[in-house]
């Protein structure tokens, strides 16, 4: 197996450390690669992805990404020229984001019943294909524009591994999220497509949600969800959302998956760089964690996958939801319970 | 005040009642005149919003809507051919949709905090500009495209709304959501003309934050907002969000402005035509009364909104939260309280 690191900023480099420390537990024989990029590269060399490494990226099994992102950069530059940059480069059309309330998390709600669902968002098109422009800048007359760009081919690929996923799950069930009463063309080739896909999967029951309801739905009623599948924008939102559900970024767990494996798929905890607590050992590296697991779930390595889950789960049972240790004492742990 | 009703569909024509009552204890001289749109109107004739009615509209002071939408009808047909195109040849560029969490109502979160915002969402842009496609119909080779329109004359005008109101309130602070690190075209736009207009605001203080980190926020730390801006879009997606923490759409009132005043705005409960609760005396008209609370402080007569707004916290304050009553008996009560 061999793993491309990409630690990046603030927080990155503490929680894959972590990551990688239970990783060494299931799968000693990982060779580990490192690649400096973010915000101290792109300070030193002005550089952000370059071909080269990029290169060296494809020849890997899989790549764990720490975070990227730091207020000494512009906003935007890292986030579009490494992150989503390594998401379409690689293709990673499916962005696999489970949310899961783990028993013993004490998240925002006051009775939010069961949660255990996964998001499957579309990564590689929508408002997120860079399609605009400005014109007129710096006058009153300034337009700007932002085109989201759906394809059928890049809508059935992302339906069809989400039936696949509500068809391996007890419930069997799909949610679109999209605002197809507005958006009408893009909605129109979503919810074609999810119709014709649900002929191929008879056994899954299938419903649709706005976006807007779907925000409340998910604070009121949660457990209604099992698989929900929405594209690249509404997916970012409302996984954040179903993050602060089932108790924080801090456990959310995420893969960026080129599902024909053509390109390594990337893994990474969906909290950001956090700076403000970034070098402090204070740092949750459950997500990152966690994010390892989908790692080894995605190569085929299900049973070492399933027992850092369940040390995962063991851990945030019985931690001190207060104060559940430093960085490196909770990655102590969970290292220790899952070689156990 | 020549005031048009249009009482629309579901529950729409029973809220509309009981805020007609409501109103009538405070302005009993109002003209009220009805225009029969939505679902009925569609299938009785195909008609939408006539011309003749759409300028017989334009003839009043405002205009208080009820909810249009009904299973009948193809999802978007009432939804873009009524509602929108009200809200877009109105003008209503400003939607505000205030957010307070009253004493004694009880949201999803377990503790909420002290939430009181109002959301500044931009009413005729956007994604909702209906500047979009689909080719390739029906092949496996089809696109389609939505286009977000922003222009800096549409932007400006609701973000020195939003600076006006901040400035008006204790706290004085307007968050700008967005998502500029992806948007960036649409994102350096809206940035810089918040910049622009906070120099002219100097006491109001600025914060950004991402939608999706937004709705993250919302439900974990919702006091921290005071006035939102947004755009179209995003405004849909959190203001749902933001009834659903302060208690739910059926208390949501919101105000469709054209501040220029050319128009008549137009007041709308945020819950919509509820047609599984219809015609049974069991919807909440509580956002409705709301929302003519908005539309008397549109109108300059700001004593008499007052008087609904305490008769409204009073009544969610004392009421029976499992049992608030019929949808006359709310009404009969608020309109009690308010003549009181
Ligand atoms: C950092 C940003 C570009 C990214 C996104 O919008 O996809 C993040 O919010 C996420 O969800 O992974
Ligand atoms: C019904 C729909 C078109 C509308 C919107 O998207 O604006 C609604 O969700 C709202 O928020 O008023």
């Amino acid at each position: 197996m061999r793993l491309a690191v990409i630690p990046g900023d603030g927080i990155g480099p503490e929680v894959v450390t972590e990551a990688l420390k239970v990783l060494a537990e299931v799968v000693p024989s990982a060779e580990i690669t490192k690649y400096d990029l973010g915000a101290s590269r792109w300070h030193a060399t002005g550089e952000l992805l370059p071909e080269s490494v990029l290169s060296e990226l494809r020849q890997h099994d899989a790549i764990l990404l720490g975070a990227v992102g730091d207020p000494s950069v512009p906003s935007g530059i890292l986030e579009r020229g490494l992150l989503l940059r390594l998401r379409f480069e690689l293709d990673h059309h499916v962005n696999l984001r489970p949310g899961r309330l783990y028993p013993g998390v004490r998240g925002p709600l006051a009775d939010p019943g069961e949660v255990d669902m996964v998001v499957v968002r579309e990564g590689t098109e929508g408002p997120y294909a860079g399609n605009g422009g400005l014109l007129r800048k710096d006058t009153e007359q300034e337009i700007a524009t932002e085109v989201s760009v759906n394809t059928a081919f890049g809508i059935r690929r992302v339906v069809a591994d989400a039936f696949a996923r509500a068809e391996q799950r007890p419930r069997k069930h799909l949610t679109l999220v999209h605002k197809t009463n507005v958006l009408e063309h893009a909605g129109s080739l979503w919810s074609r497509i999810v119709e014709e896909e649900s002929l191929a999967h008879p056994d899954v029951t299938v419903a649709y949600s706005h976006v807007d309801a779907a925000t409340i739905h998910l604070v009121t009623d949660p457990s209604r969800f099992d698989v929900i599948v929405t594209d690249n924008l509404f997916g970012d939102i409302i996984t954040d959302l179903v993050a602060a559900v089932t108790g924080g970024i801090g456990l959310a767990a995420s893969g960026n998956l080129d599902i024909t494996r053509r390109n390594p798929s990337m893994f990474e905890p969906v909290h950001g760089s956090a700076p403000d607590i970034a070098g402090q050992n204070l740092a949750d590296p459950t997500a990152a964690v966690l994010s390892v697991a989908l790692l080894l779930d995605h190569l085929g390595e299900r049973e070492s996958a399933r027992r850092i889950e369940a040390s995962v789960a063991f851990d945030l049972a019985t931690r001190d939801q207060n104060s559940p240790g430093s960085t490196q004492a909770i990655g102590d742990r969970l290292a220790a319970l899952v070689s156990s």
